[in-house]
């Protein structure tokens, strides 16, 4: 594992680390923060997973996390989003290759030698961060924003019991009913619908559920609210009364200040579930 | 005046607007943050000035100012560092010249014609904010990081009565002695330093002091620290027993997570003094 930078924040440690990733076949870059208290001994990790376009750093850079982790000592990574680098394999679109994992295992060529993000994020990723920082494996929640929001809602309801809590901003809530979804579905899976279930919030709430805390914020002005479709995971957790808050934010859009505004809320949320 | 974006953030809104100006003899662009209590009547204005290489944006996005501002019902205002565009002279160093206008006005070629942040700063944004927003005009207080804590603390001293409070990020403190300093100041105001002399915070210290609270805080592992002369300006506060707190905050380097770190502390101080 490399190094790329660390610099003290609000009392811990903002890092970037880089290693090489089995997983996806090329070198992935990750931030993470460290509060004060990982000088004593291992601290309770929240992800933050980010959505089309991102890096490990806009949310790292933008979101305001560090002030509240630091506030309940609580670590924070922020993994990329996809694989990277000149023999992964791309798209012209923003939405689909480079800076668009949707965190899953592609199967399709020509995506399947790199894309790998959902093995990456649920086995990779996690035995790099306990191996090597002091990071407590029994203490997990997850979040995240758009496409990362989807992400952070179906790696919990995947892992009954390793996450604590899940929370979202904007998550892409219906992907197999969206095009954010049924276009990247369908690259990295294939045709068969049938594979992408495993991979839609609405469908695994209908499910299975998440056997814990969620807490879901959507801006009631956000620009992409067609294709986020909350509506229809709103809708899933009713019917299944599944415990969940679900928040539509008056004149909020999908940006970065909305992330940032509501940031202190679901991180004392996640503090809540982590400390309890 | 053009509105370039508005989000809702906080509770309140984040726009960025630009407009013709005449003291740069370009347009200018500029961020705004507005607490919800804005949309009730004038609130209270913190200026935040930025770094070298910065625009309007950086700290827009970047420092977590406005989660304190909104909390203290306080508006931001993030003008851009310099003239921008085409028409404007500029520098291939990234310390001179666009991104870099030190808060002066330049009286030397080829920088006479656009560089004129000082009038700027001073006269011009405040008439276009003071006019176009719910603003108190009578209660300002001003802040900024490194080139922009140089901006903050001499106009504070330069217009007595005006800010209630001064603080200031890792300021470069004494550029008349300095690398950051005396090659910009030579280049914007000629080779005569008497005339230098009006942008030097520890000599304005030493000349006339700050009539109100400052706060400094300087991180003890910045990496540009040699520039930034802290020590000097230290040493003036002392001598003048100008009242101020002067922070050395061991481990942080010149980052935005610095900055970050001690914006709740900034943004407090300045509330007291704005609603004292």
């Amino acid at each position: 594992m490399k190094t790329i930078s660390e610099n003290r924040a609000f009392g811990g440690v903002q890092g970037v680390y880089s290693h090489a990733s089995e997983a996806c076949g090329c070198d992935m870059t990750f931030g993470l923060f460290l509060p004060r208290e990982a000088e004593d001994g291992p601290v309770p990790l929240l992800w933050y997973l980010s959505g089309l376009t991102c890096t490990h750093e806009n949310a790292m850079t933008k979101a305001g996390a560090q002030a509240w982790a630091a506030e309940h000592g609580i670590a924070l990574v922020f993994p990329d989003t996809s694989p990277r680098g000149e023999g992964v394999a791309d798209d012209p679109a923003y939405d689909l290759g480079q800076g668009a994992g949707f965190y899953v295992n592609a199967t399709q060529a020509p995506w399947a030698s790199h894309f790998r993000m959902w093995d990456y994020v649920a086995e990779e990723l996690p035995r790099v961060l306990f191996h090597g920082f002091e990071l407590d494996e029994e203490r997990q929640a997850i979040t995240g924003h758009s496409m990362g929001g989807h992400g952070a809602l179906t790696l919990a309801m995947s892992y009954p019991g390793r996450y604590r809590s899940v929370s979202a901003f904007a998550p892409i809530a219906h992907p197999t009913a969206s095009d954010w979804g049924r276009k990247q579905l369908s690259a990295y899976l294939g045709e068969d619908e049938a594979a992408w279930a495993a991979h839609d919030a609405t469908l695994l709430v209908k499910e299975r559920g998440f056997d814990g805390p969620m807490l879901i914020d959507q801006g009631s002005s956000d620009q992409f609210i067609d294709l986020l479709q909350p509506e229809a995971l709103i809708s899933a957790i009713a019917t299944r009364r599944q415990p969940a808050q679900l928040r539509m934010q008056k004149g909020y859009d999908h940006s970065y200040f909305f992330v940032a505004s509501f940031m202190e809320e679901h991180v004392a949320f996640h503090a809540d579930a982590l400390y309890g």
